[in-house]
């Protein structure tokens, strides 16, 4: 933990992620003077149903909250000047007009709603929402709720995103900001505000939603109840977006030829955009700078997968721990291995091709293949299609990527992160932060003080991003994952047909040796 | 060993494989009362190459009768009445006029004719020959040595096959027999004879080849030399068979509702047809039976590709070695292991594709698939292929089976037994004998000696095979094994152009984590 060495303001921001609330106060050199956590508890009460209980989104922020500014001096916390959210995005719960839940919360990691995705989802909706149809958006799960408990949905006061609750508790109204909104896929997009043909279908009046701000505006004031327990001031609280987009505003990846990637269970890369736009590998995001777009690049399977290999076909004794001698027996292989290829789909496909019953493949195997073989591809995998997408995004934008900002466990595997900076491309320069979405939430809320002579995140992005170390593409290697990119584009539509049949056979015998591994 | 508890003749039978030469002492109950082996040295001068020095053909074929003969007693000895021979099929190598070698024999697993195959091999040699352009067949590895030795070649005073060379040591003439020289590939197998345009592409002419006899009929008297040597009479030496032919004489199968099927490092499996058929999924061979066709099943993958597995994915200590621990592991999971499914192409695919460039591939991986899953879809990749090209090989013959002789390594994983039962959905009953082509190649020599009241090898055979137990299918698993095979059917052609990519990558960038695995 960095000390507070600068004067100036101090904020607190929050990330209430799947796992648990993370507040933290930073100072405007974007140090981390101070941490708080609260786990939040993950219900699954049917098969692929995925819940938490509202309460604790509040529960968590108030505590975690609490234990980050208690360990501050007097005169720190007289320095703390505004509060920044970021978020899992998609989720969202009914409430009373006084904030109690009518139900369990609905996860983005929640597929309960396969039906509705195949009944509403469709092209015009990609395009007017941003949004393929897919599991995470909100809306198809929103309309499973409508048809299997309609008079509970048509009794909600509110519904909202876990920003919107989170926001409620702390100003008392019902404003959340259009960035952490649009995640539900209710908005049409372009015009930043919900649209009544997607509420519908959500089954949804819009007097039930949460009032709008942009990114950086006041949703409210802290409640004097609420100031008054931590000892501070009755501070703005400041709309911040979807913890995506924070994870960008808080590696000042905040121009069209700057992309964030993040490395972590799932692999998520965006650029800014200043206008919207639509497209096959990405899905559009109200970006966390006002009136800015993220076009995001969703991979379901990152150090998931490398975790998946290293538990069923590890050492036992690691239990799918980081192996380093798995690691330089995958480094020892040349790219491509020697002609073997996957798809990285264990847990479907997002991007580019958006297919929830997708599976993996590996294919090309000799019997000069070993575990390090396949290790390796299985990383390759996510790097070549990571590449792929990327190059597709810069031809979407027209702007060429200049450099990318690299965050996430995945950084720490030496291998993975030169396969990836190979696979693009370009060099990929390592964030300081760990808790990089809440970063970014205390950059929005920072910009909104003006202490950096106006208001501008993007500015205040820049003052507070804190690098480590650079990774240089070799551009014969990446040459040679071009090719095998081009063989691995080719790839799904070719296994269309198996993957398909292989997915009603399972319909019809299931089986499982390992426990699915959590998101 | 069985000790000679009957009375009545006994015969000689040598089987000279691809690593040694077998020779067992047999009696008219099929019991082996003796037996010797001496290795052969397998040289590799050249990546792909794989050559005999012919002269160990025959030392080694001198040794081990010595030491099978030596085990007898002299009352014993005097009643061996003829000898049979099998051996490693294709192989072939010239010699000058007195058996002195020109160049080493190059085998059937010798891979240096690809272009040879590409340029000479068609579907009209297939229906000539009944042997698909592949790489086993002599015909394309002779026409390397007419392109790149062709002085040599042209000054030979015999080619012939390592039966022809072993004939002409024990009886001093060039002779062999029809259902040995038939592999070479130069037979018009309608006729069972040389065909001039084969004989052309080889760049053979008639009269260096080995004349022909049925197999049954003699190849000459054994030299009295070797007949004062070994302390036996001058007796017949019985024209044979190829060791898979001969593999199915010794299980005894001889009709065409009968199959045998081989689950060793390679699995094969053989029907005997009345009359001369070609087809896609099979190979036909002249058979151990005069003027009947083996149809012939060669799946290049069985335990190869389990080893493979072992070795590559398994526990390092045990180096490739069985694993009850992971046979339990895959024995655990249902058929198909809730949508995993794999091409074994691992060492490329003969049956059903005859493609030297093809790969494997495992697809439908969830995070749900293990270790085991992984393992049981190899073993069930090879089985539900089999059983696939089995029902194939009905289709064309018009004939049901009605059962199953198994033999080979493979039998001894239950585990592999079972899924191979279930899959082809029959029951499989296994074979007492382990050098069961040897023990083809005696029964043959003993119905050459009238002792059974003619001289029908199908009734030798019945007379001599000997079974243990019998495996039964489960058709409840047989019906998923069945879906399984529909979809693994079409994946070959789904990833035809992923494998031609592959190859033209891995030409360019090669790499091998493991060291081939040999035959």
């Amino acid at each position: 933990m960095a000390s507070a060495s600068v004067d100036g303001p101090l904020v607190i921001a929050i990330d209430s992620s799947t796992t648990s609330t993370k507040a933290i106060i930073v100072d405007v050199e974007g140090n981390v003077i101070s941490l708080g956590r609260r786990e939040i508890a993950l219900l699954s009460p049917e098969q692929g149903f995925g819940e938490h209980d509202p309460r604790q989104w509040w529960t968590s922020t108030r505590e975690a909250v609490g234990e980050a500014v208690g360990k501050l001096t007097p005169a720190e916390k007289e320095r703390i000047k505004a509060f920044g959210i970021t978020h899992q995005r998609e989720s969202f719960a009914p409430f009373t007009a006084d904030g109690t839940p009518l139900r369990n919360g609905i996860l983005w990691l929640d597929i309960r709603a396969a039906d509705q995705i195949l009944r509403y989802g469709t092209p015009e909706i990609h395009q007017l929402s941003g949004k393929p149809a897919d599991v995470t958006p909100a809306i198809y799960k929103m309309a499973w709720v409508k048809e299997h408990q309609p008079d509970l949905w048509a009794s909600a006061e509110k519904i909202t995103t876990v920003s919107g609750y989170i926001a409620f508790c702390l100003t008392g109204k019902w404003v959340d900001s259009t960035a952490c909104s649009d995640s539900l896929g209710l908005f049409d997009i372009a015009k930043l505000d919900y649209d009544e043909r997607l509420l519908e279908i959500a089954g949804v009046r819009r007097e039930q939603m949460a009032d709008l701000v942009k990114p950086g505006q006041t949703l409210g004031a802290l409640k004097p109840e609420l100031a008054k327990e931590w000892g501070i001031a009755e501070i703005p609280i400041v709309a911040g977006c979807g913890d995506g987009q924070a994870a960008g505003v808080g590696a000042a990846a905040v121009t069209p030829d700057v992309a964030y990637l993040n490395m972590g269970t799932a692999v998520n890369a965006g650029v800014t955009s200043p206008e919207y736009q639509f497209g096959q590998v990405y899905r559009t995001l109200a970006g966390g700078i006002p009136d800015t777009y993220i076009l995001e690049v969703l991979q379901s399977s990152g150090n998931y997968l490398a975790t998946w290999f290293r538990r069923a076909l590890g050492k036992p004794e690691l239990a799918g721990a980081p192996d380093p001698e798995l690691e330089a027996l995958a480094a020892a292989r040349t790219p491509g291995s020697g002609g073997l290829i996957t798809l990285p789909y264990w847990n479907a496909v997002q991007s580019p091709y958006w297919d929830p019953i997708a599976r993996g493949a590996v294919v090309g195997w000799r019997g000069t293949h070993g575990k390090g073989s396949m290790y390796r591809s299985l990383l390759e995998a996510i790097c070549i299609e990571m590449s792929r997408s990327l190059h597709a995004m810069e031809e979407a934008t027209g702007v060429k990527l200049t450099a990318v900002r690299g965050m996430g466990g995945g950084l720490r595997s030496p291998l993975w992160r030169q396969i990836m900076t190979d696979a693009i491309g370009l060099p990929i320069t390592g964030c300081k932060e760990e808790e990089i979405s809440a970063l970014g939430a205390a950059v929005i809320a920072m910009a909104s003080t003006g202490v950096f002579g106006d208001t501008s995140i993007a500015t205040a992005a820049q003052k507070m991003a804190q690098f480590t170390d650079k990774s240089e593409p070799n551009m014969d290697e990446h040459e040679v994952y071009a090719e095998l990119g081009e063989i691995q584009g080719r790839l799904y539509s070719n296994l269309k047909e198996t993957n398909d049949l292989l997915h009603e056979f399972a319909k019809r015998h299931p089986d499982a040796e390992l426990s699915g591994a959590e998101e």
